[in-house]
């Protein structure tokens, strides 16, 4: 596709739009802005716009569209997969001064807020309110329009889901600059195709959401957690499609080794409250009453006893949870820290098939000669392997990474899972998805993805 | 569109796929098969084929798909809206034969399923088997093909959300005839634009399911229903949102005026415990422990009295429930028994506007002269409002429709209501669809069937 340039004149129309003030060029976007997070894919836009409100976005869309200038659209940055770079220059539009939190109801159980706002302010708001916004990824500071368009996930899916099931109504304005509402404040919806699940989860390449009214859920009155060391991984996950068959539906089901415990708690200068044991499972159980979360921990508690689990620490009291939580959420940069280099594969599969996938993990770092350090939600399947340069030479890096993205990829197809289970395909994962996935659906892809961009301007390059 | 005619050319290369007991034409077909439950739309297939299997599907659409035959899919037949009747005659698959459960997996807590499983089939398995399959649509003998492809809501999307959020995984055949696979027993997934979700509520326009990976739920031990009587449905209606508001999570709020209860109860030939007043208020708890479903549904049962109730009734005996519950499940029958015809407008509009919108129903009745009873999922907001002729002239009939079913259209979208809550679009509601979405909306939407369908052979003149 050929991309017009953005020069003087084009920076001219785009200042009667936006303020002078919110347009950097050049030098004065920062370094931060050419890369997300894992860095693995670097680029520099053209110019970087501090979008305010959907008529803005709309009105630069309209220009773009016609001008074909290629756009993306930034949150926080904190993605995984390259999602947000601007691949090919153009216009990036960071939206993380829309941060405003618009609207609670509380007769409809619904929050409206900006894309800018971030996942550690919309829970606080939540949970200052007495509501839930279950939706819990470990990476906080993303926005929640990062969020919606990753379909992020998080800890607490095996009892609550995903962000999907917490998106109501969107508003975007499409690559045409034209402004749609989706959904809304309605609790069912057979209207037409579901335009609104098409977009969460497209990543940025389908249209730019202004505006998501979120249901919220009533905060649970009790919430502990349970620490449970196993003498190795196999053991730990072994246990989990049991917990699954015991029907006590915990919030979390999170499992751990003790290499990445210890990373973390070097990373955070501070103790996990036991990292005697090499794996571990972490769960959370939460409710109206301590009896009923008491019952169902203690039938999980006996049934991993049973299955040879070491001990069981009640994590109840607020300073136990903030360190065994802390340390969970440290996890990523942790291992980052432990390393020159990294990347990551987010595959999921089904719960029963965990175990499996990750004895093939470390069977793969053994035959290979690289670490593969894992975590992840073992409770739904969603595994986070990271693959850890070391010393390795860049050409051995890539020819290592190459292999063990490959392997892993076809083991996770075998298993029937899939190639994301939260962080995205963005620009890294393009050719994992489009093996898998086959002509047929990825034509479907390109023609949705036409459809909602017939320019092709808008973040080009990515998932399809 | 120009569709070529099924002649004997055509059957000849059918019968060459499908054994030819299972091929029917002309006056074989039977009446049924010419339209849908509610009869607006009649037209009769040219030939009905009873399909058995994926690979059967696929070969009649590489055939249908070349020779630009039309095709549509029928499961029961109880739509409300003709989505599955045949508009351009061509070829008709009737899925009721492909009813086998395939499998329940324990560890991953779902059950596969052919398209035509009827939703009472796969309920009574799921709790024979200690589960639930959430969705609780009232039609029972509907099949699962036809709740995915409606994205049916039902009883209980108070606290379980609707069909989409139960379905794991989809076999689709496609337009072209190959085959797909959707998702599958992850949980979670960020692979790509979500094909699974446009699939849900296409009404069979897009593709044609022929397996289904549904989740289930562990069976709560404890089920109670309460059957709330107020003086009017003004009282009744406005106390859905405080019971919202008070966090006691019902799993149904169901509302219902007397007419329909005397009707359902001559329909039915049964008593209904109380038929005394005006309105009523029908609502389930459900849990594992009797102590916190009578928590619940205590702090409910006193805010309604505070709100002017005039009774609580406890409906908790197997025979009580039954004669609740299979009331409610006439009342569309009941309606319909009671009229000369009828025609249905399934809106949803924000929870806590359902009080306002059926008080507007009421006053139309009245202006307009017509008989508009209504009932439906107060909790959800999803409203079943009937409009019946009588004793009206053809002529009068078709007129009033008309003006009645723009006036409510409108007044659901001042709401910001939608056009269907969980019967769809089909051919009857389209015109609304397209006034309420717009131009840029419908033409995503018809972009996306076009990517699905280029020669536009599934279903056509349906949704878009």
């Amino acid at each position: 596709m050929d991309y017009h340039k953005v020069t003087e004149q084009e920076l001219r129309r785009l200042r009667e739009i936006i303020p002078e003030d919110r347009i950097l060029t050049g030098e004065e976007i920062g370094e931060d802005y050419s890369h997300d997070e894992l860095g693995g894919i670097t680029n520099a836009p053209e110019v970087l716009i501090r979008v305010l409100s959907t008529e803005e976005i709309s009105e630069i869309m309209k220009y773009a569209n016609c001008q074909h200038i290629p756009v993306v659209v930034r949150g926080s940055g904190t993605g995984l997969v390259g999602a947000s770079v601007a691949l090919h220059g153009g216009i990036m539009l960071e939206t993380t001064g829309m941060n405003r939190i618009l609207e609670l109801d509380t007769e409809n159980l619904t929050v409206t807020v900006e894309p800018g706002v971030l996942l550690m302010e919309l829970s606080q708001f939540a949970e200052e309110n007495d509501f839930l916004y279950p939706p819990d990824p470990g990476e906080k500071s993303a926005t929640i329009g990062g969020n919606i368009s990753t379909n992020a996930g998080g800890m607490r899916a095996v009892k609550y889901g995903v962000t999907r099931d917490y998106v109501r109504g969107l508003t975007v304005v499409l690559p045409t600059g034209e402004v749609i509402k989706l959904g809304g404040k309605v609790v069912k919806n057979s209207s037409g195709y579901s335009l609104k699940d098409l977009m969460i989860g497209s990543e940025g390449t389908l249209g730019i959401i202004t505006e998501a009214v979120l249901k919220l859920v009533a905060l649970p009155k009790v919430s502990v957690s349970l620490l449970i060391p196993f003498a190795d991984m196999d053991a730990a996950l072994e246990a989990v499609p049991e917990i699954i068959k015991s029907k006590a539906v915990p919030t979390a089901i999170e499992f751990m080794e003790r290499g990445t415990i210890l990373f973390a708690e070097e990373y955070l200068g501070k103790k996990f409250p036991d990292s005697k044991s090499d794996a571990y499972i972490l769960l959370t159980f939460d409710g109206n009453s301590l009896e009923q979360v008491e019952r169902d921990y203690d039938t999980v508690a006996k049934l991993c006893i049973d299955r040879g689990a070491l001990d069981v620490y009640i994590v109840d009291t607020d300073e136990r949870k903030q360190s065994v939580w802390s340390a969970r959420g440290a996890f990523l940069e942790a291992i980052k820290a432990s390393t020159t280099a990294m990347d990551e594969c987010d595959v999921v599969v089904p719960r029963n098939r965990v175990a499996d996938f990750i004895k093939f993990t470390h069977q793969l770092a053994q035959e290979i000669g690289m670490r593969i350090p894992s975590f992840g939600h073992a409770g739904d399947g969603n595994l986070h392997v990271y693959l850890c340069r070391d010393e390795m030479e860049e050409k051995e890096w890539q020819k290592k990474l190459d292999t063990v993205f490959d392997a892993m990829y076809r083991k996770a197809e075998e298993y029937h899972g899939l190639v994301s289970g939260e962080h995205g395909i963005g620009f890294a994962k393009r050719r994992y998805l489009s093996r898998q996935y086959g002509e047929a659906q990825m034509r479907i892809m390109r023609g949705i993805k036409l459809a909602f961009d017939p320019n092709g301007i808008l973040n080009p390059g990515k998932v399809v």
